[in-house]
């Protein structure tokens, strides 16, 4: 296989698209030309297909053990490694992300997929519990219960714009699902159609060396949204899975909710990811303040699901220096190609609603040039920032908004005021711990990670990982999108009573041949 | 205290609600009689002050630690057991339960209590994780990483009205939100408004005696809906818990989903529960199986969540015998009381239009008396059964229909069909097996819970049992309202990224002060 097979065409399974649906382009967003092949939309049918082979496969995939689930996700790695010329020339064609961007993130989504075949192969991760029977006990005698958790049913994905591969076709949603042992069908990202074709054509190739069923994986175009929203209200589908813009996943919660049979749509959608400089650290290291957020804000374009939007400086000289020093760097920066021409002119179009608000200071907005972006720097007070809730949406580009406190008071007055985040950031120094302490205690029911002297900017992928929050930064802030933890959402607990050890999954017959840990009348144990 | 403390207004935490909502009374099912005191509906002004003290509360519940969240649960524990000679009086009064049954559902009540205590006591609920730095990583150091479970907030649970303890006032979602750590109000069922007040009112003992803020618990009382509503719709409540109607349950969803901020409902809803007659146990003890299930469909007079509603009997002589056999005992069954006049009313509409579907046989089906409930038995084919979705709707009351199969195969086709269901139960010998295996295999999908040789009916309160199941059964697939999982609705994860140790919960921190098992570096550790 190679990237010369890019047919342009959905994947149904094992068999391919046919022509009649709407097509579209891929497009080189550094220079506006379009790209080969064409794509075809997904008709109606073919949708219809992809769910029907996805439910008539769940029964085999809840079945696989967690060593055969294992051997798929590693299997998968490894062809998206086979793949690794093909992501280095497609990536940055169609999404103007440098070459070792499309290498990094290449190992980041292996790596990914390599934590959850860990995962499931060892299995423990299913949370097996058993309380024993008790036939003496009054007034009733105790009934033996065993339960664990158990694949939820066909998964919907959504690939999202701008990270073609990490959270794109076999990203950290499709590795979770899979693991999970629920079949998957993404829709892709009509920005970066080939890279998603290419690494739909690595899973396919995996799901057939591995002998799981065809209707593990579908992969689905569309140059608009009509497959999408029939892929939600598809009355086969138990999830939705999904990351972007608040209004993009907001209606994809809305369409779930209305469906005969509701069911949950987990939404990595909008934050602006505040930043808290506080008073000793401002003074201690002003400049290297300035470069760790000025970098932050610019990382890839500032297209970061946690890119610092909101800077949080105490007024007064020392905040006066930083804010000084963020602006010239700011204005020195060059433009740079967006992932697409219509990101870069909402990024354009945000900035300059930001900057016509009332009470907000231009320190840095430049004329945008299209399909490129340039960083813009604002500045506000914190009275206006929590009395006007358009300055708490976020701009998705290199645009910040400085926000000055009077003091540590005023600081945790605007964290309570936020909407929810995925990330919060404190930047302190020994001398702020009494200002940290009680800010961490605010920020923490606002956000879903909180940090300190770091970037929010990289999000690790490992167990104790939280990439989620309180809406709008998702749709359901008990759920993380990235980390082992993601796998939850796409499992339900099921419970047998008094079923003989034959008839029980492996997970919970009596001498736990799968050694996995536990929980037996009350305690863990690995017996 | 005592039962003439009962004063028909709401607790607003630790206040009393005023005159000037609409008033209602309770009344005694058995007689019709109009029960004392007069009870009066919460005003929008009452709702919005329950609910600003909860969320003030927030944050204190958050701090309390394990301990002492185990010793508010047990406090309430023993607030109710000090008021069981009013609990023996008004339930009966006011549901026509017999006393038995109002001690009987107290000592669950109380051991739910105080097995919510003992997990939040011990603490490794909250999944703690740790992920070590490791500075030296290439080609990005890797940061600190730790995450545990952290409430959510108010939490608002409607009351149900068959288990005017269990999942009421005190009830299970009440006891696992409180144990989560997020302060509870709750609309109490107007059909029993005195056992409300009475078990309301042992809470705001316990959390006064106990030191929490006034704003951990309220309870509101409404003659309608609007209240419950009121509740949905206000911007500080973070979840809702039902037990009830899917059409209840629906009608909160839909309010949850359009808030301009999006929360859960956790709603137990409707269910069949069917119950599988396998052909070896059918032969082998006909008449044991028929007294067995006319008991689970007559217990309480039919009103449990798993009440089973659906018998499916294979086809021939040895079903015809279980089939006349149950005829013959529901027959000879008397009416009882329900638990309101519109359940009885309900009961026997759904139950009239049951008997005049095309296709259906009546087997009994009495004349039924206002306010009472005398079983139905009704009998159907497979074929009918799966293509009438009339015939698989639940209806409330000691009620059932029988489906009559073919063979085995059409035993797992019916088994396909069915909706989401709460139980499903099998009756089988070891000649059963091989079906048995497969039937299991089906219902998995279909059920919470799936049990062997028993009656749904009886849900036993521990760490491994489901007590939800595929909508329209729950709202929520992958929650149980019953059990030590029914803790994790309430709770959501928080990371927290290279913090200090003296910034860190206890749960986090290096030293594992708490000596609770957590996660570290991948491997489940007391260290």
């Amino acid at each position: 296989m190679s990237a010369n097979d890019l047919k342009g065409f959905s994947l149904i399974g094992a068999s391919r698209g046919s022509i009649g649906g709407a097509v579209f382009h891929g497009v080189n967003p550094a220079t506006g030309e379009s790209l080969q092949p064409i794509y075809h939309s997904a008709g109606a049918q073919e949708i219809d297909e992809a769910v029907q082979l996805a439910a008539a496969a769940s029964a085999d995939l809840a079945r696989r053990s967690g060593t055969e689930r294992a051997a798929l996700l590693r299997a998968i790695a490894e062809e998206l490694e086979n793949a690794r010329a093909d992501f280095e020339r497609l990536v940055p064609l169609e999404t103007a992300l440098p070459t070792a961007r499309a290498g990094g993130e290449l190992g980041r989504t292996t790596g990914q997929l390599r934590l959850f075949a860990d995962l499931v192969e060892e299995g423990s991760w299913i949370d097996a519990r058993i309380d024993h029977a008790d036939p003496q006990r009054q007034p009733l005698p105790k009934p033996d219960l065993r339960s664990l958790l158990r694949p939820i049913g066909p998964v919907v994905v959504f690939g999202a714009s701008n990270f073609p591969l990490a959270f794109s076709v076999a990203g950290g949603d499709t590795a979770s699902a899979l693991a999970a042992g629920c079949p998957v069908i993404v829709k892709a990202h009509p920005a970066h159609p080939a890279t998603s074709e290419r690494a739909g054509l690595a899973i396919t190739a995996a799901v057939a060396r591995c002998g799981f069923p065809a209707g593990t994986f579908s992969l689905l175009f569309d140059a608009g949204h009509e497959a999408g929203a029939a892929l939600v209200r598809h009355p086969l589908v138990r999830a939705v899975a999904f990351t972007g813009s608040t209004a993009g996943g907001r209606a994809l919660m809305d369409l779930a909710a209305t469906r005969a049979q509701p069911i949950p749509v987990f939404a990595e959608m909008g934050s602006i990811n505040p930043v808290f400089v506080l008073p000793a650290a401002l003074v201690a290291r002003t400049d290297a303040i300035a470069n760790q957020l000025h970098a932050s804000v610019l990382q890839g374009v500032g297209q970061f699901c946690t890119s610092p939007g909101l800077i949080v400086i105490p007024a007064g000289p020392a905040g006066d220096d930083l804010r000084d020093r963020l602006r010239d760097r700011f204005a020195a920066s060059t433009a740079a190609a967006m992932l697409t021409a219509g990101i870069a002119q909402r990024h354009a179009e945000g900035a300059a609603q930001l900057g016509r608000r009332d009470g907000v200071m231009v320190l840095v907005a430049p004329a945008q040039a299209a399909g490129t972006a340039q960083p813009n720097l604002f500045e506000t007070d914190a009275e206006r920032f929590i009395a006007d809730v358009m300055l708490q949406e976020e701009v998705f580009g290199p645009t910040s908004l400085i926000v000055r406190v009077r003091d540590d008071a005023q600081m945790r007055e605007l964290a309570a005021a936020l909407p929810g985040q995925l990330t919060a950031t404190l930047l302190a120094d020994t001398d702020d711990e009494i200002a940290a302490a009680a800010l961490i205690e605010t920020l923490t029911n606002v956000a879903g990670r909180v940090l300190m002297n770091g970037v929010p900017t990289g999000v690790e992928v490992s167990a104790a990982m939280v990439h989620g929050g309180p809406y709008p930064a998702s749709s359901d802030a008990r759920s993380t999108s990235v980390g082992t933890a993601a796998i939850e959402r796409f499992a339900r607990r099921v419970c047998y009573q008094n079923l003989p050890d034959a008839l029980l999954p492996a997970a919970l017959q009596e001498a736990n041949p799968l050694r996995i840990l536990r929980l037996v009348d009350g305690a863990r144990a690995l017996r």
